[in-house]
Formats: C-alpha cells, sequence, structure tokens
C-alpha cells in the first residue's frame, strides 16, 4: 500500500465566548484536516490544531509523506524529524511549549492508522493493541463565558434557543451561573465529572463555584478545576487548603516543573498538567521533581496514538495517573481520542473533551452521541468515522472569511476589555 | 478472528558446554513452543524460556487465551494479570529477578502478532510502526568452553568437523583459544562486533582476551565483555581502568543497581545490563541512581515485542541506550528479535544472539542465515517463518529423553568440578 495523495485543509468552526486565564475564544476555532489516499483508493483522515504555522508545516513534509507505505511510520517520523521547518513552533499562550514536529507528525500518523485501519477492516484501536473498554468516559467541561454562541452568531444569542443549546449561549460569569450550565450540559450528556475551566474570575469566586458544584451534585461527581497557571504558589497553597477533599485533581494551578513540584511538597491534592509536561523530553524533570501524580495526554502534541501509548506505558511504570487533555475540536478528533483511551488501560479518569460546545461537524452522520457521559468506541474500520466533504467545504470556506490566522485569546479579550494581559501570575 | 487453540510445547536442543558465572549449559537447553490457532485456520508461533515451571505458567492460562480475538492483546494482559501462577517465578542465578507474568503474556503475545501478521498478510515489525532497517546486525557471542559439541554428542566431539563446526565444539578456555573462536565465527557469519561472556577466569585472563581480541581484530571492531555480576566493584573498578577505550560497552560487571551505580560514578566506559534492570518495576530506581547508560531488553522477559517497543521510547526520553539480551534459541525467536530490532529506531547497537551455537531448528528451512554479521528482516507475513513440525515433535522427544526440567547451570558445573558454586562475587 503507496500514499499518493496527502491533503492539508484548514477549517474553521463556531466557538462560543469562553474564557480562560489566556483570554476569550474567538467566534471560531481554527482546526486542520489531514487526508491521506493509498494507491487502492482508500482514504485516512485526522484533525489537528489550526492556524496558519500549523498548516505550514505539515505541508512543507509533503513530499515525504507521498509515496510512503502508510504501516511505516518509525521510518516515517525518522524521516520527518529535522524536516518539518517548525513554523508552528511559536509559544503562543495557550499551547506554551507546544513543538511542531510530534504536531505535525501526529496529525500525519493518526490518518495513517484511519488508512491502515480501513485497508484491513479493523478499528484503530486494535492498531494500538486492542481495546479495554467499549465506551470512554468523559467530563464535563465547565467555563466561565460571556453570552453568545459564537460562529456568524458572534455575541448574538438565539431566543429560541432551549436545553443545552441555549445553556450553550448563556453569559455564565459567576459561581450561581456555573451550576446552571453545569446543570444543563450533565442532563443533555449525562458526564459524570465535571472540570472547571478557571484562572478567570478572582480564586475566590471560583472556588465558590466548586463548593456550589459540590453542593448541586453531591460528594460522588468528581471535580477539578484548572486555573492554567494563573495563580502563585501562594495562591496555589492557599486556596488548596479550601479545595482539599473536594478535588479529584488540580490541574496547574501554577507555572512550571519547579513550582508544581513545590507545590506537591505543600498539598496532598493530586496535581495534573498538560502545562509544564507536555512531551517526552518534559519527563525526566517531571518525574524527578516530582511535579505531578497525574499527566493529561494529547495525541495532537505528543506525536500520535502510538507515541501516546508509549506515555501511557511510562505513566503505569513511574506510577502517574493519566488522563486526556482537550483543545476545541470536531469528531475526527473525538474519535481517534476515543480510540486511544479505549486501548489504554490505566487512562482510568474521565476525558477531557470541548465537543459539547460545538454545534457543527465535520463527519458523516453530523455530530458523535455521548451516552451517559460517554462515548461508545467506534467499531467500524478505522476511526469509524468518515468525513463529510460538503462540510469540509464549508468549513474551509468559513475559515477564509473568519480572518483568523491563529490562535490569539488575548486579542479576543482586549476587544471587549481593552489593555488586558494574560499574566502569570495573574493572582 | 477468534483463537479456538493453543498448544504449549517444551522442547529441548543440543547446547555445547559454554561456560559462564552460573557454571556450564547442560549438554541441552530447553524452550518452549507456544501456538495459537485462530478460527480460519492460521497458527502463530513464539518460542519462550523452557523448563517445566515456564510451561505450567502457559499452561495454566489456557482458558484465557482460547476463545479470545488476539487483536485484543492490551485486555489479554489485564486479565492474565493476577491470573497466571508465577510457578516460573523462581529466582535461579541465571534469570535473576524475571517475572513469571511478563514471560507468560510476551509469548502469547508474540504467537498473536504472528497469527495478525499472517492474517493480514503484513510482517509483524509492520505491526510495531514498521521497519527502520532492512537487516539487523547481531555480535559475536564469545564462550570460554569445554571441549564438546552438545546435544547426543554432549563432551564428545566430532573429529570430521570442519569451519566453525569444528571451533563450535573446540575447548576454548584461554585467551588465545577465545580469538580463535572468535576469528571461525567471524568468518562463519561475518560480525562486527565482539560479545566475551566472562565471569568464568581470573579477570586478568579475561582483560587480556580483551586485549589478543583488539590486537585481533582491529579498533574498528567493538568489543564487550560481560562478567554477569562475578566482580566485586573494587574489582570492576580496577579492571574497566585496564578496559579504558577497548570497549564498546562493560556488561554487568557488579550486581545490584546500588553497585552499578556506584561504578558508574567512578568510569567513564558505559555500563550495561541485562541483569539490574529487567523489568518495567526495576526502571524508576535504575534511572533514579543512574545504574546504567544502556539497558539490554529482551521481549521474552520484558513483556513481547510491544512492550520492548514501550521500553524503546523509554530508554529514548531518558537518553539511554539499547541493545538485546539474548539466552539459548532458536528461529522462531531469532525472527521476533529481528522484527523487534528492526521497528526501534534507537536500537544501535548489534544484538546479542546465541544463535550461532546450536545446530537444530525448528523451523521450515532450516537455520536463519545471517549475511556480513546480520539478518535480514523476514518479508514474510507475521514471524515469516513457519514451524517444522517433524522437528517440533522431534525436539519435544528430545526434551523428554533429557531428563531436564529447568536450567541449572550450577549443577552441570558440578558434574565436572565437584564443590562448584555460584558465587557473587566471585572476584
Amino acid at each position: 500500500m503507496k500514499i499518493v495523495d496527502y491533503r492539508v485543509t484548514p477549517i474553521a468552526f463556531g466557538d462560543p465566548p469562553l474564557r480562560a486565564a489566556f483570554g476569550l475564544h474567538a467566534p471560531y476555532a481554527l482546526r486542520t484536516i489531514v487526508e491521506v489516499v493509498s494507491d487502492d483508493g482508500l482514504t485516512g483522515v485526522s484533525e489537528t490544531h489550526g492556524g496558519s504555522a500549523v498548516v505550514a508545516d505539515l505541508l512543507a513534509v509533503r513530499d515525504l509523506v507521498v509515496g510512503r507505505d502508510p504501516f511505516q511510520l518509525a521510518a516515517l517520523e525518522h524521516t520527518l524529524y529535522g524536516s518539518v521547518p517548525q513554523t508552528g513552533n511559536v509559544a503562543t499562550p495557550w499551547e506554551g511549549k507546544l513543538h511542531s514536529f510530534p504536531r505535525t507528525f501526529g496529525a500525519i500518523e493518526v490518518a495513517c492508522l484511519d488508512l491502515i485501519g480501513k485497508a484491513l477492516g479493523r478499528p484503530v484501536c486494535d492498531l494500538l493493541g486492542g481495546r479495554v473498554r467499549d465506551r470512554v468516559p468523559f467530563s464535563a467541561y465547565l467555563f466561565y463565558k460571556h453570552a453568545g454562541a459564537g460562529g456568524e452568531w458572534g455575541f448574538e444569542c438565539d431566543p429560541a434557543a432551549h436545553g443545552w443549546a441555549a445553556a450553550r449561549q448563556a453569559e455564565a460569569l459567576s459561581a450561581e451561573a456555573l451550576v446552571e450550565q453545569a446543570q444543563a450540559m450533565v442532563t443533555a450528556f449525562g458526564f459524570k465529572s465535571l472540570k472547571l475551566k478557571g484562572g478567570v474570575l478572582p480564586p475566590e469566586e471560583e472556588v465558590r463555584t466548586v463548593r456550589l458544584l459540590r453542593a448541586a451534585f453531591g460528594p460522588d461527581v468528581p471535580l477539578r478545576i484548572d486555573p492554567n497557571a494563573a495563580w502563585s504558589l501562594e495562591t496555589s497553597v492557599r486556596w488548596a487548603n479550601e479545595l482539599e477533599g473536594l478535588l479529584e485533581y488540580y490541574e496547574d494551578p501554577v507555572a512550571g516543573k519547579e513550582n508544581m513540584a513545590a507545590l506537591a511538597q505543600r498539598i496532598s491534592i493530586p496535581l495534573a498538567t498538560n502545562m509544564c509536561c507536555v512531551s517526552f523530553a518534559d519527563l525526566p524533570a517531571t518525574i524527578r521533581l516530582g511535579s505531578v501524580q497525574i499527566i493529561l495526554g494529547d495525541h495532537h502534541f505528543w506525536g500520535g496514538l502510538r507515541a501516546s501509548v508509549e506515555l501511557a506505558r511510562i505513566c503505569r511504570t513511574w506510577g502517574l495517573g493519566l488522563s486526556m487533555h482537550s483543545n476545541s475540536h470536531l469528531g475526527i478528533s473525538l474519535s481517534a481520542m476515543t480510540h486511544l483511551a479505549a486501548a489504554i488501560p490505566n487512562l482510568t479518569y474521565a476525558c477531557d473533551t470541548h465537543y459539547p460546545w460545538q454545534s457543527e461537524e465535520i463527519i458523516v452522520g453530523g455530530k458523535l452521541e455521548f451516552v451517559d457521559g460517554a462515548l461508545p468506541v467506534p467499531t467500524g474500520p478505522g476511526l469509524g468515522v468518515e468525513l463529510d466533504r460538503t462540510a469540509l467545504q464549508h468549513l474551509h470556506e468559513q475559515h477564509l472569511r473568519s480572518g483568523l490566522d491563529y490562535r490569539d485569546d488575548e486579542r479576543e479579550m482586549q476587544k471587549i476589555e481593552p489593555g488586558w494581559r494574560y499574566r502569570v501570575p495573574q493572582w
């Protein structure tokens, strides 16, 4: 089997005005679709981060991908290494120290695994050692947000919306509003654990939100808060004392491996990260320092699905927990995340996903459906999803119209609060 | 695809009277052949350690294997964990702290991967990420030995033998004799690096052997010595000073992670191990202490081929070298080792193999052939080798006749030196 064509399509889809420590989500989230086409007419797809730098990296290696046997992934990785121009290796705040190379290779690897799975008639999880679970639980990802639905609606709201569609566009800038958002999301999707994106309001209001969530959902629903490194070490310690017994894990309250390690010495809540340990190169120091107890993996930046299985082995070996990080994404990413989570025995926490926040889709059949807060592992060949070419064209044109060429939450935030700056720590 | 039959066959094959720190090889080496048969009539095979305890572990999990889809390896591992009776978890000196579970699962995993490869028409390396090399270099594994060819010949020699067959049966209990052995082996197989099994003669004679090998083969042929922990820390330091500049790596001169780490602080030759770090559980302490620079992996005891790929990622991540350990084995193991080595980018040292010491085979077509010291990676489906059922039956009967039920080099040694004991350290 040989790859005879390789396509990279930037897309944009509506994204509500969600807040995080980095600022505000723009009305459109950017993403990139990668396709590899085999000489027997099959197409493998994947989805990765968006923006012109990501696309430039992917396009730069086109000649190294076309002509290859998709099974030869280690050799492809070896060939790409050093050939990715690292255009996308920019340290925007939201992406921290993500590296061009594993992102570029990972996107191609997932498309190749989809292609292999389709050719063999086996789901992708079977190429990763098979499934250890038939359904993958996800958590409710709760955001402080401004009113608005994103996309063409921008900061507007559809007065006819109801249920989750109404909650999705509602303002939520207080503890009480967050609880309403959580209730609507849990009612709609059945999630069994809650993650609060923090680092937005003063810590006391965010901790009050956690307390209200606990009161509303009871002691059996695990809670997490992720201030995205917006808190100082002292602030993180102080609020940890308030959060003791309430949190399943405490995600990146403070910036950097050293601060996280210092925090770990002073509190008993397990620490999780997708910021201070985002690559294999980060692992030796993270483990040596004892910075975290849980790694939030993400195949989009760890170098693909096989690399993520290898990360899982490292977590097993060093006794670290493993969960899964997400960015705004569509169903191709969700399917890949689900196959990966299905294949990893020690991925024992519900995974993060932004998926409920998006109303658009790019796969045939529309949005994938959660059942009781979990996604059934697709059983079809490859990722088990098919690209909807009409939707791809539409979302590509939307990308062109959006005028966005990279994610910049600070710039978006400044549109509503002139002079706003992303600061670490903010509190 | 479903596994409908599972067969475990103990075998024995002739093995010359090779010496190591543990004593003497018996006239027969024990090994076990595992077969998994699918409902579409295909058979996957693997080869692992021998002896009744190993067989007992493999037989005990029969009901957990039959009825399974061979793709579901992570689930099988999860199911087997805790179900292997650990009969083979005996700490005989030669096997150190090898654990029943990864050995048992690993043997079944390799057979399943062979089965999957045969069903899909792809070589096993393509199930591990594809090949990064088309040929896998092996090293000449040199042993001090008594005269004799092993097997029915025992301590006898065939006077008509010539070439490697003559050298294979010749006594080699001095530096000069070892050089002759090396020359015969290199002439016959073309190996480009040399490994001396040490811990047998007094260290000064073994170091003299290394010097003579260097003089005979020149500076471009990498040399290694493996005293199998028979040397004290002081002895290891003292002889390291003599070996400086002569060795590619210094393998397990002293016993245990702590001693190896102390040695690493005092010498500059890279240290390798297949004794103080033989499982994932050993890695955190090995890395924390800085016990070694090179891990000698072995899929037979690290839990199979996928686990070995994961070990390779750990070695890449922590900047450790990776090479491959061997025990006496036949062509099924050699093929699996070759597929694994083909798939691992950072397996940059020539692998160990005892294969030239064996004259019997169990695969159709007889012994695999080295070309210029390397084995071409098989291109056929699965492992690329087929079990020869007549040979299997013969070697199984030989096992029954051998009267051996586990490897005991000390007992064999006592037959020629009454009262001989395996001691750590010996020197």
